[in-house]
């Protein structure tokens, strides 16, 4: 049954809750997501003491997120503490405070436990095995490697955008000599970790909300055309662009930057600046945003609580069929448009030449087909479209994201145009969308009353294609209406295609 | 509890079949639809008899459409027969062997009858009071006058788009001789109908697949914005612009057309020219589309049961909760933000002098403010935007539908852009959504906890606005929030604001 969890992430810089519902091992979807600025490790300074207005405002905070938890019937609270709270000399007192006043329990994590949420959060998230995670905070900076999904090792250093922002910018804009010592600052920190050029073709993936700042931020330097921060790309030399354009800025200029939240404009140039220096440390050429992180992490080992590690054994597979669960859909239905549109897809292998890859796309899109029923009948292949390019998919890069897309938009009628997300796509890839949507078509007709009537498909394929479809009863609606919809098989294949109830 | 009705409508030219799932008098919405071009009355003579070929095309048609019903499990099926099998003289001899072979009792809808429910749908439909129907077939088109909401007159004539262009398009393209023939059939029909001048202001609403498909070649010529066929208006100069272009093509031309449906391509041009003989014999300058007719009628008079004429008293506010309910919403909860925002409204008339209209607006866009949670937590304001400007929302203007659409956009954050909606909007509209938005926002802060611990509100309105919240108990989320959330009112009222719980 469903259950409800909070997790609470009390960092230097910013501090989340986040509470999800979910059927363990079945289902989950976020219900509620509060931040809040508290800055609790602003001013800190030689004697390493919090002072007392950041902490101030951390109590008052994590009053709050009690109360909220307390009225979303929240079962469970895991709160936990990072840098701040573990580095801080009057660290242990301070959650003490919290206990006594919020009534919350804080767990504070070890450099290396906060590493290895970080790394449960991404290898739940993004389609990776051999990579490295980096995660930047507030307080400190965490890098992470990842080999064969699993966690090998980490590194934590003591430097995050809001203190390396206290320890040296001083002007506003930052003068040019505290930009060379920040950059100093940073890279010294990386210099002597040999582990981190050993990486070979490793991916670099990205926790955090500087992270997922600097990518919105290049986001609406490119007219990006979807708004998915989550499994988005970008390089190493835009980066930089966005660096020398930042530490041009004042403060108050940056809150006019598209994308720049503005509460993170004095610390965005600090924290670019660290990933930049891991980057070039490690050559990364590019990195990969994850949208989740240390607190879905935490969750993670809830939900698969008794994998070890806990991992979807099948990430994407978890993914879609979470994402229609979220829907309602019907599971039956789609499980038989889904078989026809694989059996379609196994003989006509001849004429498409696709592979694995588009075998497994093409499963999942007709998994997804009818998603946009929970919006409307009218259009329900644009709602389907509209609400697969608005979820973050776990383990789906934005080009499989448009695929997938695209094949719904396209599962009913109407002929493929696929200028709009052109952007994500690869040159032939209007051609792939064309034909796996014009078997998923085929399929769904064959489906038509969603009662499984048809049992199994024979193709033979000569000048024409003809599909002959076994069935269990009439089959005259399907038939009727597959054969109304052949018109983007023969435009996408070239051929005409007839089908056909197979004589018993 | 819930039940299914399908209604099958039996036209001269197009058959179809809607299928509803509705709680009398509580909610509804379509659950499927299916459009066959049987073209019952394709080559009736001189005879005035059905010929065998359209007649055998109806028959198995009819006997899938009530196979459909079936297998939906709809519980009950109004099959309707309009001008062919009125008209034929075999029509009876017709009708029975459809009774024999598809199992369905079709009632043959007189004139009278057939303008009747033409107008039940378009009553319950658009937001008019004094205006006139126009219904064009393909074997008929009956005008209704409709005053004070009540069904006036009508008149039909055996005239449609389907009979028109099998006694007229003789050439394709259409040679001047017959086009001139072609208007002055259509125009001599109406000529002494003198009811239709003396429409004053009256409006004019457009029924049918033809009308609709004008106005889908009218959204494509002007890229408008949004995909809403329904309670779209365009002019006669459009519309004499839209048949320039089609007499000049040949059919095979048309079907490049943006917006024509291939199938709809021969016929277009004669549906096009009756309503341009109407709209100029009624002295009309545009036509607001009416996305529903006879069908959703006759489903109306059995939804709304026991109401005479079976009319929505309160369209737009049915409507509204009817798609609120159609996504779950929280009832209490968007009832108390609508509270809210409506008292805010109320004491700061002063500074945003609006009027009733903007009012009713603003407490229907805090009844959907949450309904885009059915897609997902992250960015649920632009997912509820997204849904009601894909929803035919009855009642409804597609500017006040924008409005709606905005306020919802900007419930939660961020500053109000209006640019991709511009073409439906008036000048001030930006203004107008940034200050009822902001109202929405304080609310939806106020009711944080969706705890109802706001009870009441009291402005005081000086160089600054202040908010006095008298509450039910502990409210410091409530006014945290509110207070984090004033920059909209800031910004679109030119005054700071400051919430605070109101000292008992």
């Amino acid at each position: 049954m469903q259950q409800r969890l909070g997790v609470i992430d009390l960092g230097s810089n910013t501090t989340r809750l986040i509470i999800m519902s979910y059927r363990s091992h079945h289902s989950f979807r976020l219900l509620d997501e509060v931040r809040e600025n508290v800055r609790l490790a602003e001013g800190i300074g030689e004697d390493g003491r919090l002072k007392q207005a950041p902490m101030d405002r951390a109590v008052a905070t994590m009053r709050l997120y009690n109360r909220l938890c307390q009225s979303a019937d929240v079962a469970e609270i895991i709160p936990v503490a990072t840098s701040a709270a573990r580095e801080a000399t009057n660290g242990a007192e301070f959650l003490a405070r919290v206990e006594r006043e919020a009534g919350l329990t804080f767990r504070v994590l070890s450099t290396e436990e906060e590493a290895y949420y970080g790394y449960l959060g991404v290898a739940n998230t993004l389609n990776l095995s051999d990579a490295f995670s980096i995660d930047i905070g507030g307080g400190s900076t965490q890098v992470a490697m990842i080999r064969g999904r699993r966690f090998i090792r980490s590194i934590s250093q003591p430097i995050g955008a809001l203190r390396l922002t206290d320890r040296f910018v001083k002007s506003d804009p930052i003068s040019p000599k505290d930009f060379k010592a920040l950059e100093q600052a940073a890279a010294e920190r990386f210099a002597d970790v040999d582990w981190l050029d050993q990486h070979g073709s490793s991916e670099l993936a990205g926790i955090g909300g500087t992270i997922r700042t600097l990518a919105d931020i290049d986001q609406k330097r490119r007219n990006y055309p979807i708004g998915l921060t989550h499994a988005y790309v970008f390089t190493r030399e835009h980066l930089a662009e966005t660096i020398d354009l930042l530490r041009g800025m004042t403060v108050h200029q940056r809150e006019d930057v598209p994308g720049l939240n503005r509460d993170r404009a004095d610390l965005i140039l600090a924290g670019a600046v660290i990933l930049h220096t891991v980057m070039k440390r490690g050559k990364f050429s590019q990195i990969t945003v994850s949208g989740q992180g240390v607190r879905e992490g935490l969750f993670y080992e809830r939900f698969l609580a008794g994998e070890d590690p806990p991992l979807f054994a099948d990430l994407r597979g978890f993914s879609i069929q979470n994402m229609a669960r979220n829907f309602n859909y019907e599971a039956i239905h789609a499980a038989k448009v889904r078989d026809l549109s694989l059996s379609l897809f196994d003989q006509l292998t001849p004429l498409h030449g696709y592979g694995v890859w588009e075998r497994e796309l093409l499963g999942y899109a007709a998994t997804l087909h009818d998603i946009g029923l929970a919006v409307g009948y009218y259009d329900h292949h644009r709602h389907g479209a509209y609400l697969i390019q608005s979820t973050a998919l776990q383990g789906f890069s934005h080009r499989e994201i448009a695929l997938l897309a695209l094949m719904v938009r396209y599962h009913r009628k109407g002929d493929v145009d696929t200028s709009e997300l052109r952007m994500l796509l690869e040159d032939d890839d209007t051609q792939r969308v064309a034909r796996l949507a014009a078997l998923l078509r085929l399929s769904e007709f064959l489906e038509r009353r969603k009662s499984q009537v048809v049992q199994s498909l024979r193709v033979e394929i000569g000048a024409d294609v003809r599909v002959l479809a076994r069935t269990s009863g009439d089959a005259d609606i399907e038939i009727w209406d597959a054969n109304r919809s052949t018109g983007l098989f023969r435009k996408s294949y070239g051929r005409e295609m007839e089908i056909m109830a197979e004589k018993r």
